[in-house]
């Protein structure tokens, strides 16, 4: 079983409440919320009052995927938001232990994310601390791109390490995630799959999460 | 007459369209977009994405405010989206003259942003394009801060200037503004007045709107 | 009457404590803490944990001189260790007002510095804010350099502000202040005199603080 | 008499020493030179090799007028590579007074620019220092710009402050120089005009160079 | 067979149009083109322009290693102006498959430059994606250097993973290439040597670059 | 044996030669110093002229650690002020090997720091010339954190490298060290522990020194 988390970055912001609660209805698990701050990628997108006012609408778990620099300056906030996981990107900090840190010590699960060039290497003395592992399948900032094959390596070292370890973390992907794609991920150790318009771009979102996951089986 | 522009930094963001029809029946005149990078101010709020959303639910002027580094970055993203007037902050940009170029040749108008401390003088040589000088009468990025009277001088000044030059910018005031301080503002000058939680901080939304128009008369 | 304000820079740091007991008998008001991070100037000196050992041996004003960018980073950190004045300099923050709100709100006094080339005008709107304005009478973050006399004007014109607008600000010098460049100051304007190696340099640290203050007379 | 400072910018870089001694022999006073590092402005152009490689080509003053960050960190590469003034941007620099004490100390004549928004005020305390003032008369980083009138203001302030304070700097301009434009300079108090494409982008350099001082005259 | 691929930096600038026809005729396979911004290496050497005065003088690749911060920024620039190949540093990007993307787009080959200290294992997942792979067996940004041996185990890591993986990117190396350093290079696997002052800094080019390639031999 | 190096940034700073003499009575081998800039850590500690302070006080070995971003901007000032070794982090450059070269050509002992989540992957083409490496147990800019045991994995593999390839390095850690986590360290290879509160925290520093000494036995 794969769990699906639509990003809200690719539902109508005008109605962002009906959207998250269709999504909710239509199957999905984790609601997806892209913070960018147009330093760490080239796009500003969203920030913690989104997380607010989703946060009363749904009982789903809010996945915020920080990408920003320096994540650590905004922990706190997206915590009092709501947030019940905070991921970071591995390139985005110098202190990525100490982050993780604060994000567990403020009561919210914590992500690791990797863009597609950086190794599990990077991360590997964080892992036992990591709640999520996002490894993004695509480059960050930039919507319409096509799932990168190479980082279905990636996914299976973590799923790896985790089964030798006996680590706990979960292995999401995002980007380029389809029905085409999602079985690549998940038969490598992916749990979570992140998908954008290919649930959001749809009039029908309960048919677009089954199509994922019957890809899946 | 004052025009009044609404910041949907205060509103319900899980019902953006709804919150935006119900104050332009209310009287609004602008819609003020506070856009926040986390880095120019510490926080980060939203991104062209939300232009975008708002453009189709209403025909007021979409006033964008941009409190990020290097202004330059995202003019024509917010351009593209839907903006009508694109104002940068003189502090944040070490080619302000350039900045207030690009936005006017990508068809909107041009506003200039003076934090609470930045004198007029700062400024000079661009007021003679500039469609519009927002003067902050709080410091920008946080909330529930009170009005700071000593920004009335540099109303007064910026009236003085166009009147005197024959410049044609609106003055904009930002922050702090209630039925009781909005009028030593349009008595200094200020024809357009951001309003936050005062609007959509109320449950009725025309009636605080015409508290504030009716204050200044 | 001037105050002098031996800076520790000078001092023998292996026991600051005794230097700091020493200048206070002879005749010091103020200590005069230089914290530089290394990024606003090219040296990096001492941070709170000065502040901290210096608080308990003295009863003297601990006046704070952050050369630090963005110093509102570090405003609660000095207020905390137990500084009574703590000033930043204007071409540190693209927030002056803010950091000056902070400052004071912390229950420490505010002081602002302008650089040799920084105009008066530039600090203009915050000066009815301000406990002290430093005026630096040579380039921060070198020793030994000489007094740049063009600077004098900058404390007539904040002495004649200070009087017409019945501000209350303290005007401070810091730089090349000597028995020979100390009048220059005082009869500009200046209540307090930053002195280093002039003081601390001495084996007669009284001696050199009459010196001065006999000089202003 | 205006003097032309043709800016190598708009040379072939192929040949740029036979592009040098023709300009000279051409009646041209200066060689200027562009150098950009792709952060202050949007460009790379060149640095102190390229100084180092038309010295000895020419006996004509190298004006080396640097578009970079902190340009303190590389007065003195240009120094020792042979410019004869090294101008730095009031905008690029929080310590403007110590970069032109830096720039005079190595032994080379001091300038400061001017971008289009920034006022006289800003440099004001650091004129008495100044060997050359460059009034940016388009945005810098750019080419095919047109001449901004609005600057022709701050090059009369500057003439104005010269004479009355006796001091010694010459005023440069820079910016869609042309043969219509220059005299609205010069009348305004210039002495010293950069051409760019209008010198280098014509075949024949003489009549281009006495284009422009004949339109002086 | 090792290609040869003099730097430009150590050509005669006032003629480097007759300095790359003369490296061309002596054998040179590559002209290397070292673009420095200041910011990634203490040092500003050249920009696209250069690039463009170059392409019409030579049909040899032109082999444009960027050791600038976010090449993103320049690919475009740098492309448009003619270079063959444009090599990025991983050090100097958090995107780095992104901006390999960027430069295979633009219909450029991509290359991705190590750092003395940087292993290999930090840029494996875009190893697929490289059209070359440059060792710095000194460090960036400065001349006179001595080769540093301890780089050869990465060309020969290079070397392997390129067989194991049937993967085509050339192996380039750059610094303190010489008739006795170059063997160790192209035994351990690299295709490509930069040279600098041993080829420009002889009157025959000639035979310096005879001396290297038989040197290989 | 272990070798001790009480920190000095748990010291009382008001008399820093007594507290260096006490230690060195009390058998610590180095004395620790922690340079913090509050950029790549939260705090700002203390700079060159504690280490010049420090230096005619003690014989022993100073042991200066920069928590600094581009340490080799400071290499020379520490070096010059009395520096015994020298040591920087691997996430604070992107020139690690010419950071290492500089301060090893300024007469220093090399030192390089990973962060708790950096893997020794990252620094291992600069291990032969490495002095010492230290190993953060805890994450550097805060006091009062327990060790993190994940860290001793990388003693070990530091150990084996050490052994392996016969190179000479010492391996120091930081952090949490206690009379209890300290044969943690020592077993897996550690040679130098640097304790804070641990020793300057308490009244009898030679107990606490011969506590840490003993537990390794």
């Amino acid at each position: 079983m794969v769990k699906i988390a639509p990003s809200i970055l690719s539902a109508d912001f005008s109605k962002l409440g009906d959207e998250v609660r269709e999504v909710e209805k239509a199957g999905a698990d984790y609601i997806h919320i892209d913070v960018m701050d147009g330093v760490f990628v080239p796009n500003i997108t969203m920030g913690p009052l989104v997380v607010e006012a989703v946060r009363p609408v749904t009982s789903l778990t809010l996945d915020v995927h920080l990408m920003i620099e320096q994540p650590e300056r905004y922990v706190e906030a997206f915590a009092k938001a709501g947030a019940d996981i905070i991921s970071v990107h591995a390139e985005a900090t110098k202190h990525l232990h100490r982050t993780v840190q604060m994000i567990k010590s403020s009561g919210v699960k914590a992500g690791i994310v990797l863009n597609p060039h950086t190794p599990v290497e990077a991360i590997r003395h964080v892992l036992s601390e990591a709640d999520l592992v996002l490894v993004m399948t695509v480059n960050p900032g930039f919507g319409g791109q096509s799932f990168i094959k190479e980082t279905v390596t990636k996914i299976k070292e973590l799923n790896e390490i985790r089964a030798h370890e006996h680590y706990n973390y979960e292995i999401e992907v995002d980007g380029g995630v389809t029905d085409e794609t999602i079985s690549l991920c998940t038969s490598a150790g992916a749990d979570v799959a992140v998908a954008g318009s290919f649930v959001f771009g749809k009039a029908d979102r309960e048919a677009a999460i089954k199509a994922l996951t019957a890809a899946v089986k």
